[in-house]
């Protein structure tokens, strides 16, 4: 059966699924759906589908041409009152006439952030808002927390055993999880702006850095975190031209290298003067570059400094049903650790499932994303 | 976590659900939906929304624009070839120069029937079918059937107690079931051409019969069976204008009671010569006047009949927690019967569901289908 009652919640739920799709496709820009509806009957349809093109209303508008006098349309953010790169779409949804607007969640970018709502009121529109509004939220997490604090919302993934380990003793890890599972993080690579690795990683495994997947997708920006620039003008994720590639390392770092990579194509970024990679000053200059989300795919190193800093946001642990021992073998995070177990970090709003073979685990690390929004 | 993996069938899922809340408003043509992906990202969006108006295509290709050269275009159910009442989407998508087209299924309609899928292929478009084609040929099941037979799809909802009671032996029957179910029904009404009653219940309930839920709707045409004119002009059904309304009868019936229904607005249809209504008859009455799914709401006795004569497609059962007892009560069908168990009729594809604190058993009566598509 499942049939959905005609309802708000189902031209809402038909709006979030049309923007939820989208996702990956439009840059720092959130992902948003519109459904406009006249009579009882959708009369058009539209999602933002890339950064710079028509927003989602406008699309949805074009469709339902004169029938959106009168309508009623549901768009899963607050609509824009501000000129950016197209024009405010309240000011298109007033010129159209729309009795009814219903709004999913407000749209936290400080340009708008209720303007918009308060906008379509003073023009005499009936606007509601809350209908899937914490799906709507959740669905754009990314852009949520990127247009308030210009850092990017970093998603950390790793596939481990059961005994907590990234590889082999030998350092053999391919592959740790399952099909379905990398079939996973490769769409979640399709959903980032960026990847980051570190240099191990890149010098062990040489990987593109690519998402492959059964269809084309959007590929990510490369980051590799190399303090020393190791990193060889050969490797893979260099040659390959699929996206930009970015290194960041220390002010100290050989210039000779650096010119060498940026030949090559690669862009270095140097964050700090220390003999690491200064990460949390990395991701403001990511931020400025308008790099508005990371998948981190570290070794357990760059993952522990990761975590230990307090910027990953989002936590992707799929663990495959294997036991591979070894004291050697690496951990998915290595830092230095607590003395008491009360001092742990916690992973919130904990969520379980099966993806094939393998069991994900995911969560949110927010205690710590205050820390990297200060 | 719930991410869809980027693959064909993401896309397809999105062409369905854009489809499938489009169900109810297009009239006698099938839903469908359709997306269009270049480099991996959704360029265009688009279903068919009203009978006469643009196919799912040309919203999707008109959204897209120049994008749509060399990109893969979803579509649900097969681009029609043929010039209906607009012109055919296959030379729509080559003319965009589509470069692959993946269709869920094919159209049963006689005038297309794999021809759209040779004309894409003859014109050098890759073309593959099957993708979620079980589903989208159920969601079109009531065109799929009309287009085939010019016969109506009907199915036969009904609320009944524990022990198969339609109304407490008085006639009382408000409600027998809950809220929830109560909704889903007038989405029913939504999703259907027509609504049919005896002219019993019109008499007894003296009901509206129009979709009344918390946004707008489509209104059904009523339908009511009325051998012998008994409805009154003054009935809320006939002075409500919300939607048509056609009284089935029989050659026998007063002129003149026909003529004050005629002056009502009512389209009276006579139905055989016999005391009762040729019910087969009237299915192909309505189905020629392009009605072409029915939801059955009868009282027990139009429940027996219909199911008798094999002209209902689908039975939705609403199940109330309740036992209202009494020999007199009426049964939800009310019929000769048979002698043996064997000889029974029987429901295929039964699946259960809860809906609020009812249950609701549907299937399907496939045999008595392919009696009734003679």
């Amino acid at each position: 059966m499942s049939i959905a009652v005609l309802n708000d919640e189902m031209y809402m739920r038909l709006a979030l699924d049309m923007a939820s799709k989208a996702q990956g496709q439009t840059d720092i820009n959130p992902v948003v759906g519109c459904v406009v509806v006249k009579d009882g009957r959708i009369v058009g349809l539209g999602a933002h589908l890339r950064r710079g093109e028509g927003h989602a209303e406008v699309h949805a508008l074009g469709m339902a041409g004169d029938q959106a006098e009168g309508a009623t349309v549901y768009v899963t953010l607050e609509p824009c009152s501000h000129h950016g790169r197209t024009p405010p779409c309240c000011d298109r949804l007033i010129a159209a006439k729309a009795a009814r607007v219903v709004v999913a969640c407000t749209d936290p970018n400080p340009q708008v952030a209720g303007r918009g709502i308060a906008k379509l009121q003073q023009a005499g529109i009936e606007v509601e808002v809350g209908i899937l509004g914490e799906e709507s939220t959740r669905m754009n997490e990314m852009f949520n927390k990127y247009i308030v604090t210009r850092l990017p919302f970093v998603t950390m993934k790793s596939a481990m055993t059961l005994d907590g380990k990234l590889a082999a003793k030998t350092g053999d890890s391919r592959y740790v999880s399952g099909a379905k599972a990398r079939e996973l993080t490769h769409t979640l690579r399709h959903r980032h702006m960026g990847i980051m690795v570190g240099v191990d990683t890149a010098l062990a495994d040489d990987p593109e850095l690519t998402t492959r997947l059964t269809v084309p997708a959007v590929h990510p920006v490369r980051i590799i975190v190399d303090s020393t620039l190791r990193l060889p003008v050969g490797a893979r994720a260099v040659q390959d031209r699929s996206s930009r590639v970015i290194v960041l390392t220390t002010e100290g770092a050989d210039p000779i290298k650096e010119a060498a990579l940026a030949e090559a194509g690669v862009e270095v970024i140097r964050c700090g003067g220390g003999s690491r990679v200064d990460l949390k000053l990395a991701m403001r200059k990511l931020g400025e570059l308008e790099i508005g989300s990371i998948l981190l795919e570290g070794g357990g190193k760059l993952n522990g400094a990761m975590l230990e800093l307090g910027l990953i946001d989002k936590l992707l642990l799929f663990i495959a049903p294997k036991l591979i021992g070894g004291s050697a073998a690496p951990a998915v995070f290595q830092f230095e650790g607590f003395d008491k177990m009360s001092e742990a970090i916690r992973l919130e709003e904990m969520a379980v499932e099966r993806v094939g073979d393998d069991v994900l685990i995911s969560g949110y690390l927010r205690n710590l994303n205050e820390g990297s929004a200060e």
